[in-house]
């Protein structure tokens, strides 16, 4: 008996499905383990989570896979190219002819290295080890050109790498964005870091652990984030993690003597939470049923966290109530004062402590030197010394350890070199880009954001992002929301706007950003 | 190449070992969807149990596992039958044999109306529609015979029910010590409720939940549940759960008015925790790595709840504890008042409040009932007016609706009928007959209990029962670590000397039980 189309379109979601749950179901064991998991737990956690691993990349690279995907690209060539059926006909062959051009060997070697590497890390970096960690990062690096090679031909040897986090964008669109933002960044840093310090005392003190997770949740639901759908618990590191269309939860993390450390975690958790539980159900279960690239997902963390989480006009609404979760730290602070200490701008050494305006100082040294490094240039021994001169140069800083200098990070440690830091700024760029068009289509957004409402600016970013999932590439979704390809200027628009009036800069210091 | 025995040996022990990362994948799911996933997860985790059971399955009827067993077994004949490899061969064959009796298809729709039947009972049981709840349990019914019919031939329809819960036992052997039971226990029952009933007002009030719950959790460590390897969280219906041997966690419920609803849950789990957390760590990962069976488990957490838990001898160190954790609430009850309170005896119509002298009463009924039912000598429709009856003429209460009659326990409704009830008395039974053969190596154990130390106790336990086990079945490690079969006289000689004393009886109420 002939199987028909629909036939085949249901055993492909059927397949699609089972490599879901089982991704589900690892997000399931790794949220355990980063949460409540006792001490006791990690060397079976280990062997669960490689199981879950190994049984879903079976499945992604079973030839009956392919052959049933081969198939249905002819339907998939009768529909309209954004119907649902056609993106996920696409994007499973897509999937699929990556998935197989990793033996599977190889992607246990990988992973059994990384974990080896993440490990070490973890007591090197506090020991300002750098040395023990060397051998370990040489080794990173050379798995990172490897996995690079099974994706030869390419342009550019980070291009598979970055691929991999922000589909279609290659090194050299990459670099040209960070080569112009850094251009129009320096002419703001350096009119902000002429001026007299911003005080932000008041944010320091001893604030009680309960109220600080409850006063930022409380944020967060009313931008939309649905607790229904989704939770918040502590970690170590705040991440947000997708076990299926209805169960996304975030975490966060609390420091009693720096209240925008679970505030602001918080915050940029649920505009990755957002954008996950905001994915069509039609979508779910398939590879289209979640957030499209690792950059447009940044663009929704840093749009609530930044844009919208460290604005005046929000503040006007929550301050009043921030005063009474902790009237003894905020009774005699005025609310501009309160809104100044959560936009300080102040070169630092860590990424993760940065202001919204060096923080792509950060990025974009981090980005050089991992392509240095994977080009040849920069040999790994050579690395804290070529950190320590970019951050002399690019920040005025001189980091005295290696411990806040290049093992800050975990990326390099845990991970791969090359393409593990762009996403963080391709975010910060289009969360201003996104905001600007959603302005454009409801100008009443500001009003209402300072009334404590955010349904408008919620639908509209529902309507033109979340609910496409993985439909469009990043480049697309773009250019359907925003009516033209990613450009840095609604960014340096922002900043210059925000900035400008924090710091009452003179036109005329702004002068390099034209 | 020829493969030897050890080749052979690590191929079982890799296939056994993905089995247990399975089904500890599966506990994972289902811990979280009872202690923290949000109501928007519960499809996808349905589909996510589904597929961990199916996958567990298919390796657990894999015929390449069977012809592995069948080579193993000549290898297992040349050693002690006590020795490990030889266990794990042994176990491994039986699970196999079983587990090929039933067709996957079967296991599948039997599964889908269990959760069918659960759900529909949910909601049936609070709106007291025995009506509803009438066909899908005769479904079950129908459904417990054809289960026990793919183990044809047997002596009688429960004997498979009851096998898969208590290896080795058999309906012959259960109804025995039933029988005996029922008839040692009715002079006891008589002999209290002819006594004034114990004032137990102090049990009630509003204690705060937290102080609850780190209370009993403080003795549920000082027993030594280890939180290295373990942890509490709250549920609907307390239990425990094993991930791997390393990762063992209890559940327990907290009334705000009633004290002793997370007091005695936490000490029950934990002595089915300590169980599992004192298997031998080499057999972690096979199906040697847990308890033997369910009697036997339930036996350590009767055990550490009511041997252990309810002793004058632990309160006497522990009460003043108890007086500082809730002052407004004990400071002026004696000792004696809370122990005689939290021992008192009193004929309920729900189970799962019984105490623990009519508590064997609410079992055996249920197991006449399933076994009339099995039989084909009680129709479902009939059932809820059998059970008024028998709760009449066992306990002198007449049960004024179905929802706090047959319809209270969820065994019935959301599982099968047919062995569900009767390992909860084995477990008394046998909680009574371990205490007093460790008594017998170690007079010491109430003096250090009455000094809140556990260890020589638990050292027993450990030694004699946690650490081996699956390996003996339970009638094999009851005679191994008491000399003597299981026998219900040191249970009735506990019962008889705790309540002769609380309630003061004269020793010629007692006769019956001679």
């Amino acid at each position: 008996m002939q199987r028909t189309e629909k036939d085949l379109l249901g055993e492909l979601r059927g397949r699609l499905a089972e490599i879901s749950d089982l991704a589900g179901t690892a997000a399931i064991l790794s949220w355990d383990q980063s949460t409540y998991m006792p001490a006791g737990g990690a060397p079976a956690r280990g062997r669960q989570l490689a199981l879950m691993s190994r049984l879903a990349h079976e499945r992604r690279t079973d030839p009956e896979l392919g052959r049933l995907i081969d198939v249905l690209k002819s339907y998939a060539e009768k529909l309209p190219a954004d119907h649902d059926d056609a993106a996920l006909i696409r994007v499973a062959a897509r999937d699929f002819a990556k998935a197989i051009r990793v033996p599977t060997a190889f992607v246990e070697r990988f992973s059994a290295h990384q974990s080896t590497a993440y490990d070490a890390w973890t007591r090197a970096r506090p020991a300002n080890d750098f040395a023990s960690m060397r051998p370990l990062l040489e080794r990173t690096l050379e798995l990172s050109r490897q996995y690079a090679e099974f994706f030869a031909p390419y342009q550019h040897i980070m291009d598979p790498l970055i691929d991999d986090m922000d589909e279609g964008m290659t090194c050299a669109s990459v670099r040209a964005l960070l080569v112009e933002l850094r251009a129009a960044l320096s002419g703001l840093v350096r009119a902000i870091t002429e001026k007299p310090a911003i005080d932000d005392r008041c944010l320091h003190g001893n604030f009680a652990e309960a109220p600080q997770i409850d006063f930022g949740l409380g944020i967060a639901t009313a931008f939309g984030y649905d607790l229904a759908r989704g939770r918040l618990d502590r970690t170590h590191h705040p991440f947000c993690t997708r076990f299926s269309g209805g169960d996304i939860r975030i975490t966060t993390r609390v420091y009693p003597d720096d209240l925008t450390q679970a505030l602001f975690s918080t915050l940029h958790e649920a505009g990755h939470g957002m954008y996950e539980q905001g994915v069509a159900a039609a979508l779910d279960g398939t590879p289209l049923g979640s957030g499209t690239s690792a950059g447009v997902h940044e663009s929704q963390s840093r749009l609530w966290e930044n844009v919208v989480g460290r604005s005046l006009g929000l503040w006007g609404h929550f301050y009043p109530r921030l005063q009474a979760a902790f009237p003894d730290k905020f009774k005699n602070v005025p609310l501009e004062t309160f809104h100044a200490a959560i936009n300080k701008v102040e070169p630092s050494l860590i990424r993760t402590e940065a202001d919204e305006v060096t923080y792509n100082l950060h990025i974009i040294l981090r980005f050089d030197l991992e392509l240095a490094m994977l080009e040849g240039r920069l040999a790994v021994k050579d690395l804290p010394e070529a950190w320590r001169a970019r951050y002399q140069s690019d920040l005025g800083l001189s980091s005295p350890d290696d411990r806040d200098g290049c093992m800050q990070d975990v990326h390099w440690f845990g991970g791969s070199i090359g393409g593990a830091f762009h996403s963080y700024t391709i975010g910060n760029v289009l969360s201003a880009q996104f905001y600007a068009a959603a302005l454009r289509a409801h100008p009443e957004i500001p009003a209402e954001i300072a009334e404590g409402r955010f349904s408008t600016l919620k639908g509209w970013l529902d309507q033109n992002l979340y609910r496409h999932g993985r439909k469009f590439e990043a480049d697309e979704l773009v250019r359907r929301a925003t009516g033209e390809p990613m450009t840095i200027r609604p960014y340096m628009d922002y900043l210059t706007r925000k900035y400008g009036e924090l710091y009452r800069l003179a036109p005329a210091a702004l002068a390099t950003r034209a």
